[in-house]
């Protein structure tokens, strides 16, 4: 049983400047719950309804659980429909990033990204892509935003997310900078190589010119029919599977 | 300014129930509406609010249209952020879906698809790559759902969805019956040749068994990393872009 302050506590960190006060983010479902416990993130403390075994959590090490109610779980969820399972876990404070973290393999570079469904979309298909390191540009959806943690489906574990100042990054790199962009090469015949930084725009207004004009290759992906545009979610899917399709087996 | 009851009329279509009975749903945002307008739909009136110039909106026919108040188009929008401009459309019936529509091209085919944002970003997808048909199964998401309508980005408005026993179609076609599945030959691989359906599972569960067994050949969007599956919408783009990369020019 949780009190109403802890209640409060763990309903507060569903604001950004409560999860950097405290250093803490909640992570909810079972599949996510178990992944974070198996990655280098430090779970403090898990909360289970009756309705779960919680033995079954207990891989690794040794971690506190609290049974709780279905009414409690539904006052600290994020969710429309709450799970059974709930983790708090530390937010992970990454070494700064240098040319080094970055040096033969591709990393994806996000300049504005809003929507935290697109942020949790864009980790996991990183995560499927083998892709570990995913730069986000200082005015980007924060990643332990509820809903980002969720469409991540807990590939948020495994990927590194860090935040910078893009333009720094993308003038100091002497990495290939490709960024897909509406004109530019065929995705299907660019010569990615074997390292690189991909860059996406934002949602609406595609990449800020800053950053746009730091761009070494610009790549599109070709149109067939009316759309005007693809979900930026989408859009980095089909350069992370271009990129590894051509990559030397 | 619109009556008690025309509000609720408005509002009452956001459930399948009331669309069906009154072949009427209603499309939101001015690039949507504008789509709509220029698309073989019937378009039965437009709503905007005092802060719209509704000149602009008449290009091709005369079209009722009736300024309301944001507090008005509040009530009866589906949105969190309403917008400035909302249509009153007639549902389509297409003609019976037939072995001819679907012959010498791609179409897609969704087995259960439930959450109404994939099935828009798969419309809209379609749309970018120039696939007309996309096929349901009759226990999918209703394609009118306002959610839908509005992720299809106004795609919706060029593609034809179609519900049919999905089982039957795949049964009796002639076509090539790929689908996305977690085991098969790897997408890069495949030679899709120039016409097929392309099967897509649900989001928790795949394929049923029943569809599953009527698949000719298996493709898998092979894994790099961590991630234990990729979202519906995202394999669904990367088979359009894989066919096209593929396709005769």
């Amino acid at each position: 049983m949780l009190s109403k302050s802890q209640i409060n506590f763990l309903k507060s960190l569903q604001t950004k400047k409560e999860r950097a006060t405290q250093g803490l983010f909640l992570v909810e479902g079972f599949k996510s719950v178990i992944e974070f416990i198996n990655s280098p993130y430090g779970v403090e403390a898990i909360y289970h309804t009756t309705s779960f075994d919680s033995n079954v959590l207990n891989l690794s090490r040794k971690i506190n659980s609290f049974e709780i109610s279905s009414a409690e779980m539904e006052k600290i969820s994020s969710l429309k429909t709450p799970q059974h399972v709930a983790a708090l876990v530390k937010i992970r404070v990454l070494p700064p990033l240098n040319n080094n973290l970055l040096k033969q393999k591709f990393s994806l570079v996000l300049d504005g990204i809003q929507d935290p469904g697109n942020l949790g979309t864009i980790i996991r298909i990183a995560d499927w892509f083998g892709i570990q390191n995913v730069i986000c540009s200082t005015d980007s959806v924060d990643v332990y935003n509820p809903k980002v943690v969720q469409a991540s489906m807990g590939s948020l574990s495994r990927i590194d997310v860090f935040y910078e100042e893009i333009g720094r990054i993308l003038a100091e790199t002497d990495l290939p900078v490709f960024g897909a962009l509406m004109q530019g090469e065929s995705i299907y015949e660019t010569d990615f190589g074997t390292h690189g930084l991909i860059v996406m725009g934002n949602e609406g207004n595609g990449m800020s010119r800053d950053v746009e004009r730091l761009i070494t290759r610009a790549v599109t992906i070709p149109r067939v029919g009316g759309a005007e545009s693809l979900n930026v979610g989408i859009a980095a899917a089909l350069f992370c599977s271009e990129i590894n399709r051509k990559l030397p087996k």
